[in-house]
């Protein structure tokens, strides 16, 4: 009985152990495959969850939107402010205005705050980017508060930004464009290098609007809450989980489209350097006295026109642990950049063979990820694991 | 006792398998390192292995050597053909000519044939492209025999091809440019879609130089071997693992560099058709009446100047398993595209951080990868998983 029992023993050591040893070849060919959740949304442009399955989705040309991503009920958040542009829209071809980023507070679940980047029409003027601080009760937008208005108004309706994310520090880091098309139009000092002029910056403030104490000095006659400057037209903006480090992208204009690590109180060149081409070939930057620019983590050598970027932390990608994602709206571009500390090592374009243009990939609270489509009938687009056998 | 031994068994199968379970996280982190082998080479452009660590490495500069990788000893094999180019190496910038692939015979070990081919040159004549078969015996190449000539012999010194490779039909396939510079200098029927000239073809011959009686018909007067035609520069030819596919990469002239699966008879349309620019804004390629052209399976929208290339079946990188790895000339690239069957799923750039002009990369027999770098102290380098802990 003894022996036997050691040779069972021994048999199931053998056995037990034996399953585990063998190479788990199907991980290894993991591929993603896409899946679509929700349709029939207009120009979708980003994506919040307040649950797994409960979000936010701002529709570029619609609405905010409660949308669950199971039952697939939507349901029109009330209270928009009035000032959203409109008809403008339908106007011109290449329109970038409409409502922009929805992101919830990191306390959301007690404060019921969330911020939204919209362009803001004023009469007569024109347009400018807008970033609101509002409750969400009972599907209704309320004690709405502006953070950021970013003056004048123009008639351009081009390159808004308001890409948001929370920093580590808690402080809301926020993009606005430069509003040009073309950069033949800037004036003497350009707009993105001007300190007194709102566009073309990243912002740093407290979530109640006000200017945090240790944002960098850029003079007393630079407009409030500048944290870099120098950016042409930034739309998607993250945080790296592991180094706290922000990350965001730029659109250029002939190339030049960018992927930046923010820096306190940087200049990333524009219009005076850039890795692309400007649209006219006439044009020739100021030279300006003392400036100092950062240069790009990575440009591309091609249009990617890159917006939303998240990076991955989920478990159905082990092999994608902390590497940066990009959707860009040229060829439906999406992007793994695989990254070490603050490097990145390698650049892979995905999902070459089902292209769509895509606004953004955002990544739910358990780790699931989703891409947004730029289309009149847009979608939320799950990417999934396809456990290939090879 | 008895109680003793089965609690101590039943240790032992917590503990072993226990450790089986944990995931093997710095597997996930793998990247590839580089590591300089061998240097001083004379722009290396090919090596083959007779072992795992005795090679031939063909400098396109210098002589065809065999190297061990291990002594690092160099011994350079005597009775290379008097016919090889080589002052004319030293008078033209951006001169291809050379030695190009040197191939094994895949029954190598029992009949020591090998296959090189170089840029041959006749008095007062030029230059072309020129294939043999050699015995290699006490470190130098016997009974050497002429497989391919591609007459004529021309002045431009650009694009001879010379990619090589066995495809699973036994059948040796070889590539030979078109050898002009610019599009412009195209005859009014251009070279390559000429199937009475040699240049910008792929050949598929038998080992011996005879040919197979089941290549395609390209007419009676026809060259001999052709097997497929409309190629401008094509230098790196490989085949896939499971399906049996061949691979080849193709230099395009602005842009349009690309990578194609060969197909019996195909035309893939130069200079008639190209997913790059010309170099001459004032070509118009001629109609050819009744020609059907194949599209390439990849292109670039950026220069990369894709040379030798390797479907990966190695064991040190799991998740590359069957993937396309094609190095470049430019900026040093050095791309992995997943592929799944015949198809693309996924193209990344590595080492983007440490670029070199690269050649071409191979894998030995036991599936170590090197790449070989085009430089004046030319290298061979081999990479390697540097396990990350993340």
């Amino acid at each position: 009985m003894f022996r036997y029992t050691i040779i069972l023993l021994l048999f199931l050591i053998t056995i037990s152990c034996y399953k585990e040893k063998k190479p788990d070849t199907h991980f290894l060919q993991t591929y993603p495959i896409k899946k679509v959740v929700v349709d029939s949304l207009k120009h979708p442009w980003s994506m919040a969850f307040i649950t797994e399955d409960e979000v936010l989705i701002s529709e570029k040309d619609g609405a905010l939107l409660k949308v669950n991503l199971s039952s697939k009920q939507k349901t029109i958040i009330k209270g928009f402010p009035k000032d959203l542009t409109d008809s403008i829209r339908v106007q011109y071809r290449g329109d970038n205005s409409g409502i922009f980023e929805v992101l919830l507070d990191p306390d959301f679940k007690n404060n019921q705050q969330l911020y939204i980047s919209y362009a803001a029409k004023q009469e007569g003027e024109g347009s400018t980017t807008k970033v609101i601080r509002a409750q969400l009760q009972n599907d209704s937008l309320q004690n709405i508060k502006t953070l950021i208005e970013a003056a004048p108004y123009t008639k351009e309706y081009f390159h808004y930004g308001g890409g948001m994310t929370f920093g580590k520090d808690g402080k809301l880091y926020v993009t606005v464009g430069e509003r040009l098309f073309k950069e033949i139009d800037e004036p003497e000092l350009p707009i993105a290098q001007d300190i007194t002029d709102t566009r073309g910056k990243i912002y740093r403030i407290n979530a109640d609007g006000s200017i945090p104490k240790d944002n960098p000095d850029f003079g007393s006659t630079a407009v409030q809450g500048l944290y870099a400057v120098g950016i042409r037209a930034a739309q998607g903006i993250t945080v790296h989980p592991k180094t706290g480090s922000i990350w965001f992208t730029e659109h250029g204009t002939k190339q030049g489209d960018e992927v930046n690590i923010l820096q306190s109180g940087a200049n990333y060149g524009w219009p005076i350097i850039t890795t692309g081409g400007y649209r006219s070939r006439d044009y020739v930057p100021p030279n300006i006295e003392g400036a100092v620019f950062t240069n790009p983590t990575w440009y591309w050598r091609h249009t990617v026109a890159p917006t939303g970027l998240v990076f991955y932390t989920g478990n159905e990608f082990p092999e994608w642990k902390n590497d940066l994602l990009i959707t860009g709206l040229s060829r439906g571009s999406f992007w793994r950049f695989r990254i070490e500390n603050d490097t990145i090592k390698s650049t892979e374009e995905l999902f070459i063979n089902s292209r769509v243009r895509s606004r953004k990939v955002v990544q739910s609270p358990k780790g699931k990820l989703y891409m947004l489509t730029d289309e009149d009938n847009g979608k939320v687009i799950r990417i999934q694991p396809n456990k290939l056998k090879q």
